[in-house]
């Protein structure tokens, strides 16, 4: 028996903001963050996680992440294992903390902290990368780790069950594929506010030459900012290849639909975020008034409640998951399901800290496991931090490759933890000084 | 000159969960607590507030208010008095911040105490009770406390504006009618789930007598337990005496249609958090499948763009306000504004600990400057842990009475912060001893 005697949480912080890195319209001074956690067994076993976050406000979710240490401190790590959906439930159904909620917000982050660390701890112990551990999994136990609660219509066990089953004579065909030609990437690193249309033209054209097939552009700032920096990429890209837009939830409503109407002209792949990511009605209204383009959004939507009102409503053509904004592996196992029942493609957020690291595991599963698809999708990229990670993402040619190292890639390397501990990390107090 | 030169938060937890107080469907053994805020200038002034919480997580709740501590701490507080507009959306929209949300969570009800403890402030400087203050304004300067971003189509200046101006000439007058009137009140007291038939038949009797027009009872873990309370209910009451029912989100929306149907027969004047509170377009179904039985939702409605969706969807007979769940009294503001537009009633959420206290203000507001109505009204009461407080609520009667005590009425005695202090309090280190 293998007992948890060991629980972890620092602040860490990138100060990203010096060079607009990651700056948009709603964000314009990130400091890219993860409430970083560790936890298991002194002896050996140590699960690691995060929670993104952008600066201020990173040591209140560690807070979170404490109040929930004695959910696993003391437990024995076996039975956790065994059943990480039980403990998920548990955490999310604690009537006191839901209280605080429920189903969003910094205590469902902490509690996706857990259960993304106790994740890693199982493909850790089974020598498998997530994805994989997830993608060998039986449909019956698949099925076993989704709460159904509220899916009353949308999603049952039955239908779950049925999903992973369906996947099951074409797994081992898929993680070949999967190795073989890996999983389709696009990037935001050219398209990012603060920078100038010459860096735009040159990142864009480097995107390109590294074989991405899709960018991305942040909007919604400056309208005739908007239009010529999408001339500009256009120019650089050509007719056809897919720009897509982000406007990190800077329009209301109207506003939205006037601003995409002007932007129309240059065909984007997608507009993400319009409004509000509470404003299901709204980007309902968005989708219908702008179809065919497609709205996404996805990467501030709080859980599954949330997941099935967009896709149920046709309020997006695209869902985005992020790996730290829900309550871990088991409610993106249920959002994933819900999007392949209704055929919404999912492009994965990500970016920040940590973010690629951990939610290719989720896309390579979806492909190998739950929807069966990767061509029409893609896995955002950008190009920084990643140095950081133990086990750091492989991108070439465009594309995501799968990792077989054990775990969720998620362990940050112990000296840029305590470099970029904050306050009191040696890169934080030079910087100060 | 006045600088706030004093910020203390404190973590003050009340051991109801001993006696059942307060259990119902999803809540079975809540702790009433506050993460409490006072701050201002050691010197004279000082505001209070809190953020209510049913017991673990508060220490987080309280985390994230010290978060915020740098807004105020150092300023003067007469700029700050003289806008708290303008701090309230420079806190929603702090961007680091916002990443935790937006607008959600433990972080939104943060802000919120710090613009209520402004407002106490702000009250207690003109020695009016909050309610008078507001009551008392121009409509310019009302209109001007909402943040508008996201209500586009729902709700602008002017339509506020014209709200406030319409209400100008009857102010003087309902503040007499209400200061002779009073406001109704309705009773939870006797619905608790833990309760046996004969207490809850007891109770029922007793808010008749204490000239209650409207009780509410917990529904929801069992149906068959809920059909006999409610017949028990019904036969103390009579035929026509409303009774409110309270499911507190535990049904999906398949299982709220067939429980209500169930329950239609005992007439219930609404059904309460049928299922979870950010699905909207669930309410929406079961409103429409219920009809005419009201759906009310709103105690864990997370800010304006929730409730905007909830009023134009129809998925709300009846709105809820709950004084601490968001950003304070100038986001309370725009949901009273949102509602009054489409004529929603507002059935304010209270009990807890201070709740009723806070929210009277709000309701006493509605009523003179917003709505105009509160006869088909009603603030909810529950009767305990008010004599912790410096201003407790008036209720006999059956109605809620203004206080004239300058603020806001969210002062708690310091002897009762000291004593349920957690986990240090001399009433948490006996009752552990």
């Amino acid at each position: 028996m293998v007992t948890v005697d060991f629980f972890s949480s620092e602040d860490v912080r990138f100060p990203t903001s010096k060079h607009l890195d990651g700056s948009d319209a709603m964000n314009p001074d990130p400091d890219y963050s993860a409430a970083y956690l560790s936890f298991g067994s002194q002896g050996g076993e140590i699960g690691h996680s995060s929670v993104f976050t952008i600066g201020r406000g990173n040591d209140v979710q560690v807070a979170a992440i404490n109040s929930l240490s004695h959910f696993v401190l003391g437990k024995n790590l076996d039975n956790l294992l065994d059943d990480i959906g039980d403990l998920y439930k548990k955490m999310v159904f604690d009537s006191q903390l839901r209280w605080l909620g429920p189903d969003k917000g910094v205590l469902h982050m902490a509690i996706g902290a857990v259960v993304n660390g106790l994740w890693d701890l199982r493909a850790r112990r089974e020598k498998k990368p997530l994805w994989e551990l997830l993608a060998d999994m039986e449909a019956q136990e698949l099925a076993g780790l989704i709460d159904y609660s509220y899916l009353d219509g949308a999603l049952s066990f039955q239908q779950a069950l049925g999903l992973f089953e369906a996947s099951q004579p074409f797994r081992d065909e898929r993680k070949k594929e999967l190795r073989l030609r890996g999983y389709p990437a696009y990037t935001t690193s050219p398209g990012w506010l603060g920078y100038s249309d010459e860096k735009l033209e040159r990142l864009a054209r480097e995107a390109i030459k590294s074989g991405f097939g899709r960018i991305k552009l942040k909007v919604g700032a400056d309208k005739s900012d908007d239009i010529r920096r999408l001339a500009v990429a256009r120019a650089v890209c050509g007719k056809d290849f897919p720009i897509a837009v982000d406007a990190n939830q800077r329009w209301g409503v109207r506003e939205a639909i006037d601003w995409i109407s002007e932007l129309a002209k240059f065909n984007p792949d997608w507009v993400e975020e319009p409004t509000h990511p509470d404003d299901v009605l709204g980007h309902q209204q968005i989708a219908r008034a702008v179809s065919p383009i497609r709205i996404a959004t996805g990467e501030h939507m709080s859980g599954r409640v949330m997941a099935r009102q967009l896709i149920e409503s046709g309020a997006v053509g695209i869902l985005q998951i992020d790996s730290s904004r829900v309550a871990g592996v088991n409610e993106n196992i249920a959002i994933l399901a819900l999007a392949a029942i209704k055929e919404i493609p999912v492009f994965p957020h990500a970016g920040g800290v940590g973010l690629c690291e951990a939610v290719q595991h989720l896309a390579f599963f979806d492909f190998v496991a739950v929807s069966g698809n990767k061509e029409n999708r893609a896995i955002e990229y950008v190009d920084h931090l990643h140095e950081h990670y133990v086990d750091p993402v492989r991108v070439s040619n465009g594309r995501y490759w799968p990792t077989d190292v054990p775990g969720s890639s998620q362990e940050m390397k112990k000296e840029s933890r305590i470099d970029f501990g904050f306050p009191d990390g040696p890169k934080w107090v030079d910087s100060n000084a």
